[in-house]
């Protein structure tokens, strides 16, 4: 097609569906063509082979009188092709979903019309839509709704920032609106987190200019589950030395074991000491949608403010995070007037404008999706997913424990299982290069993409494979070829 | 379907591209249905009208043990009835784009295969392509690509907030990685930005602890574009007071004019005075497609760091925000191991990892539906697109100039108009009233969706209205038309 003899096809407006329905029909037919060449979880070959072989086909770049449409469905067969599909059994490393499909049907909804947040008149529909779910979200939570707020955020990480910042400005009640050296002097803010909280709140402390040495790392068990005999010790200390505990936070799924705070006990002490309670609910929120595991994260209800993800146990294409607060008045920190976006005129004559919610200004309607996954599957269904993807860890867990050549650290809590390959010696450097370079063997072979990981603490012998299962359709049967394969690789490592 | 007896639809592997194609099918004809019915740029009436027709869709919540087929075409449908419409040529207020059919089904391929940027083993082929994207992104700003690192990002804002992150640690050298307290007394951090700089800047200084007080708003002239003698006061003087100026920000295109700040005046006083760089050309950063309008921008490759932003002059859906720096040893304040996403012996192995490059930990891969934009149309194609969007701001300034009722406020300068609608009185409350009044009925109506902002300043007279020109496809009966609306409705509010 010339350059010069089109208008330019667009996805809006009453053609662009006509427009869409060619084009999606040659990606998702490379997705197929790509899917199938790589014929397993994962490409084989290292990065380097896969960076040359992308070469080839990105280096090309179009730049005369004609309109190359050859790009999307080359470039498309290569995603595929060099995906770590969390679609195939084999692949069960991280807290990487597989999206359903009518999430992602629903996403291309939001990529077409374009609809942007930060405004009413650039999102009617949507401003209306995400505020119903987050209030649907909220009482998941347990908050009431009528009370609460939120928004959508681009994962965990982001939500965990925003839970930090409200603390942050909460507690130094507008100093941190001045300028740094206007903070009181001595004002020695601190935070209060398990060693096994993720790594997102040391990142948010830095951004939010407290400093990572402003979080005190607190022991946990063996099933990385805060210890709360030891938070109550460093919180006394930490005031006893002045500092004040502006915020604590809770996990509710770590990444790796999905273990649970205890959220009650926390709660009070955060309560004793006028903290913030924020609950990284990333991972766990998940069991929220599950009867049978929603009493695990008994006590979340009573947090300043909630991270969940529905990337991870909510089986959407990123971005999926969640941000919600308890009492929407404790919400202050992004309230701001933009003349060209919510003029005061404007919300005086009743046009709702949810700027204030966000860190971002422009923001894409990832509230569609999960409202069309929650209206297609309801809480239930999506449960019996969650229940699925929990059967299946203790499923596994069962068959590494079953298997002499394999140690599990601990129980299945959510839908991980970690563990590791018992090398021949005892050594525990050998068994953690044995375990990692096991880890690696599998990926350059394309047999299986499995999670690595280490234990808190020091000294050698904290390597640990990990399962995180998070397909549904995932069997029993693929369960055992995949720890098949990780012993298989275990052997040849170790030879 | 009963939940019993299915696998669940999942949208990667092999099968996932035959289970979106009737999915997407259902979504596209619930678009083309929903935009038929909204017959124009906004469906008519307010935030209460639409809230109320979408509760009655809403509020069924599917919680049995069938699943709801019918959610995602009911909820498609409203979505794109109850949308502002950038592909409509009468949707013409905000930098908030038409996509190109072409990105939104590269991003569909994204959305199936969800591959994760923060480590290699979640997106093998994500992870080289952005690599690639970057260094031509690079490119076209004028950096150096092997010297050069970035990021894609959720916007603009996102993109200033690096680059002040940056700047910060840059300049206190390690200082705000320890606690608050533990700032070498007397700091006064200072950032030098436009007042009709984006205000995202304030927000980024309130977040990284500077505190919004921190910005220095540094008089524009009448086409908004920065005053050089008054920024170099400006630093003097704080230097003067004690202050330490650790960021200059530079806009290359405001949001309302289109205005860039002189480039080279302004990198000559940053280099004076030791600051950091950063131009905001999330808007701006288009006219580098364009031979014609990329001198504009001239001087662009001398700062620290920058912003684009493809959801804007690039046609893509959100999010496409770009951040880039110049010198990639520059962009150390993200280094950080996480034993389970970049072990140190993963990285001597050869496997990349981006996680050091965001602010994010789960990354989806905006650079594909760009990279896949940019192969398609070729650097050329998407100037074309850029210089149509530019000619069509000085047809529409040319028939505001000719139209007495209406005044214009300056010449274009990139693909924005600014004017305003004149009243029958002199006085500038009323001609304030007036206009926000008559785009409040434009909307109600569902005739068009016209911007309104507010020139710098203080006191009444400074309302303005204002059309920003994204879609190439708009022609000059189009504008014709939507100016006509606008006179009609101003007559209709000052009568």
């Amino acid at each position: 097609m010339k350059l010069t003899d089109y208008r330019v096809p667009l996805s809006g407006g009453t053609r662009g569906p006509a427009a869409l329905r060619e084009l999606v029909e040659l990606a998702l037919s490379a997705l197929e063509v790509g899917a199938a060449r790589r014929g397993g979880p994962i490409p084989a070959g290292g990065p380097r082979a896969l960076a040359r072989q992308f070469e080839g086909v990105f280096r090309y770049v179009q730049d005369g009188a004609e309109i190359d449409e050859g790009a999307l469905p080359r470039l498309a067969e290569l995603l595929a092709y060099g995906s770590a599909d969390p679609a195939d059994p084999s692949c069960a490393a991280h807290l990487h979903g597989p999206p359903l499909a009518v999430a992602v049907a629903a996403d291309l909804a939001v990529s077409a019309l374009n609809p942007s947040l930060d405004s009413w008149d650039q999102a009617p529909a949507a401003t209306a839509l995400e505020t119903a779910l987050l209030a649907e979200l909220a009482e998941l939570v347990g908050y009431r709704p009528e009370e609460a707020a939120g928004v959508l955020t681009s994962g965990g990480t982001e939500s965990n920032l925003m839970g930090l910042m409200l603390a942050r400005d909460h507690a130094l009640a507008g100093a941190c609106s001045v300028e740094l050296d206007g903070l009181p002097a001595g004002v020695r803010p601190r935070i209060f987190a398990s060693e096994a909280a993720h790594f997102s709140i040391q990142r948010a402390a830095a951004l939010l200019g407290l400093g990572e040495r402003a979080v005190t790392a607190v022991p946990v068990d063996r099933e990385l589950r805060m210890d709360v005999g030891r938070l109550a010790a460093a919180l006394a200390d930490a005031v006893a030395d002045g500092a004040r505990p502006i915020a604590v936070v809770a996990t509710a799924g770590t990444t790796d074991t999905g273990a649970v705070d205890p959220l009650h006990p926390i709660a009070d002490l955060a309560a004793r000491y006028g903290s913030w309670l924020h609950v990284d609910a990333a991972y766990g929120g998940g069991a929220l949608l599950s009867d049978r595991l929603a009493p695990l994260l008994d006590g979340i209800a009573r947090a300043d403010s909630v991270a969940l993800d529905w990337h991870k146990l909510g089986w959407q294409p990123t971005a999926a995070g969640i941000f919600l607060v308890r009492r929407a008045e404790t919400y202050a920190s992004l309230a701001r007037r933009a003349v060209y976006l919510n003029p005061s005129d404007d919300e005086e004559a009743g046009y709702p404008s949810l700027l204030g919610r966000s860190l971002r200004t422009t923001r894409r309607a990832d509230a569609f999706k999960i409202a069309v996954t929650l209206r297609t599957f309801g809480r239930s269904g999506l449960g019996r997913l969650v229940d699925r993807c929990h059967e299946l860890a203790h499923s596994a867990a069962a068959s590494v424990r079953a298997e002499p050549a394999l140690e599990l650290h601990c129980e299945p809590i959510l839908s991980t299982v970690v563990f590791r390959y018992r090398p021949a010696t005892a050594d525990p450097r050998v068994a953690d290069r044995v375990n990692a370079e096991l880890r690696r063997l599998l990926l350059r072979e394309g047999r299986a993409v499995v999670g690595r990981t280490e234990l808190p603490g020091t000294g050698p012998g904290r390597v640990r494979l990990k399962l995180t299962l998070l397909n549904p359709n995932t069997t029993e049967a693929d369960l055992a070829a995949l720890l098949k394969a990780v012993v298989r690789a275990g052997r040849e490592t170790d030879g």
